[in-house]
């Protein structure tokens, strides 16, 4: 039977390669997240190489959070190989709604590039699907907003899986929607918690291609699953971000299934 | 009363956007050190978007660690934006002294932007007001200088508040010079503290925009008074390391107001 | 006579500056593992520079891990300045293997840079002498090769000091083999230890500029001996990490030649 815990030992044989240009902040932090869990990490940017890493990667992770021009380039390329090659593409559109090329740039690489997972905060999916929600910077403050019907409707806009995280997650394919309340509060505290859940949503995919819909949520459920460990005995962000990767790495597939919180909505 | 405390509790009721654009090595850190302290951080620095960006910030901070030509006129471009918006601005000058790149860099954004903060080491500051002092790459090597007068001299010759940070730190608005004496020698074993600080100073100046001189030697107090916690209990530069985004987040006002340590020379 | 620990104590002497050009991934840790172990690192990139920066500083360390075409211009300049003045080159060729864009890049700077000490793991240097080895993104996966032959072989073929790291590491001049069997598992699981043996290479480098062997080896070995007291008490990789800048803090000449375990093949 298919579970979260199957997925990760899965990954854990396979250790796939998952390719990831991502941003300067938090580069360190997402390779290290996917080597704690068992993929391997790359990153690699340069338009000289980008096709031919994308060709040997299982997944591609692709995420706006410092991004210019050279770099955002180098996505699409990297985002056509992966296409051709028919692995999975997660889109982490950091700060969009915050500034225009954000927005703009997160909507390129949707329509050039087939992608998989979105993988972004409520306002960050709100803006792009043309909905009012509060951004600041690259925080989303607080909305009204229904997540759940926010994930089916950016699926159902970009033909994808959405992957909206908060306080509870939700991860819709347009039709299904799965609410993941694994977690802890400090995950907020660190900076580039929400770009390690796509990485880590890149390796589940590696892992488990042929279904993005439970791969995305056993994905977040993996991350907040560790970070409720993680969180005991953390004494603030520092701490917690440090075991954090402990947590990730001795996270054995019987302890993920049975701490598990996703609920089909 | 003002208080260190009282712009702390201000600071966290606010959530300020401070906008960093800051080098590749310290990114992560600085971001961390912000969200620890209860502000909001966003980095970015593509001409695309830092106009846009500042326009939404509460304090812009720059830091030329690891410059070259489009991340300078980013800094340009935003600090444009910022003076403009009379939002504070502060500037870090790593490296000023150790190649003409750097000192001209400096002095460059010192002319065009509007700089409120001018936040570095003896040997840093020395180098832009001329005087002698012995550089070795990024860190500042002992020196015979006066810092209180070099700080005097800083601020009165860019017309800023300018704040020399060493085991004791002076923070001088052309007038009076505060002697901040929080800290510890751990501080010193980690790389990026400095641009810690100069983020913590763009965060308190985003709750104190009125008292630039104040608000500078607050941040670098609490900045001061969180080293203090982390190093009880650290086992070297690592696990202090850890600790200072744990004590960060931890400092509470009162705390903060009894173990503040600034002196008027 | 000459020890690990001998180098170590004229390195906290010396405080050498180590100029590094390296990956955006890793620059916050190998900064640090260079402060910690009592050198000072610096990091420059832009053409504008690194010439001026070269020239100050007693070592280079060259790391293409996401390289890029003004980064690769940067380290050919900054290599230049490096031969002429005689101070030590590492060249960490990241990934070699992976693309082709890193495998020409690594040769290039082989062939115009004088390179004191190439550090890479056995699929890297494999890939570079021509040998067969699989490589997976950056990580270099087992293989049959005898890693002390392909030391002595790469040393021959490009006339220097070859560093090939793993559970055992080889270094070899060409003629002599030494193997260096400090060290831990949990290295592997942090992102950007072997960067961080480079930098530290660099380090031992200028500080015993005249004997390039002795000095590579004896930095693998501080390394290790820093690995080993780190992994005591470590939950993981993420408090591993942190109490690796502890353990290298820490270090002391005595302890340092005491536990070393260099042999020589």
């Amino acid at each position: 039977m298919s579970s979260a815990g199957t997925t990760l030992r899965k990954l854990r044989e396979q250790r796939p390669l998952v390719h990831q240009i991502t941003n300067y902040v938090v580069m360190n932090e997402t390779a290290n997240a996917t080597l704690a869990l068992g993929a391997l990490p790359v990153m690699a940017h340069a338009g000289e190489e980008v096709e031919e890493m994308a060709r040997i990667a299982s997944s591609l992770v692709l995420n706006i959070g410092t991004l210019s021009e050279h770099w955002i380039e180098a996505m699409l390329v990297a985002g056509a190989a992966a296409s051709e090659r028919q692995i999975p593409v997660v889109l982490d559109p950091v700060g969009a709604g915050a500034t225009a090329y954000r927005t703009v740039t997160a909507h390129r690489i949707l329509e050039l590039v087939n992608v998989t997972v979105l993988r972004g905060n409520v306002g960050e999916i709100a803006t792009l699907v043309g909905a009012q929600a509060e951004v600041r910077g690259v925080e989303s403050i607080g909305s009204g907003l229904d997540a759940a019907a926010l994930a089916r409707t950016a699926a159902r806009t970009f033909g994808l899986v959405a992957s909206v995280t908060g306080a509870v997650d939700h991860v819709s394919d347009g039709e299904r929607v799965l609410a993941v309340s694994n977690g802890d509060a400090l995950l907020a505290t660190v900076t580039g918690t929400g770009c390690m859940s796509s990485a880590l949503t890149g390796c589940f995919l590696a892992a488990k291609p042929d279904d993005a819909l439970a791969a995305a949520a056993e994905a977040l459920a993996a991350f907040g699953v560790a970070a409720e460990a993680a969180a005991r005995g953390a004494e603030g962000p520092g701490t917690f971000h440090a075991r954090l990767y402990d947590a990730l790495y001795a996270l054995d597939p019987e302890t993920l299934d049975a701490r598990v919180r996703i609920e089909e909505l």
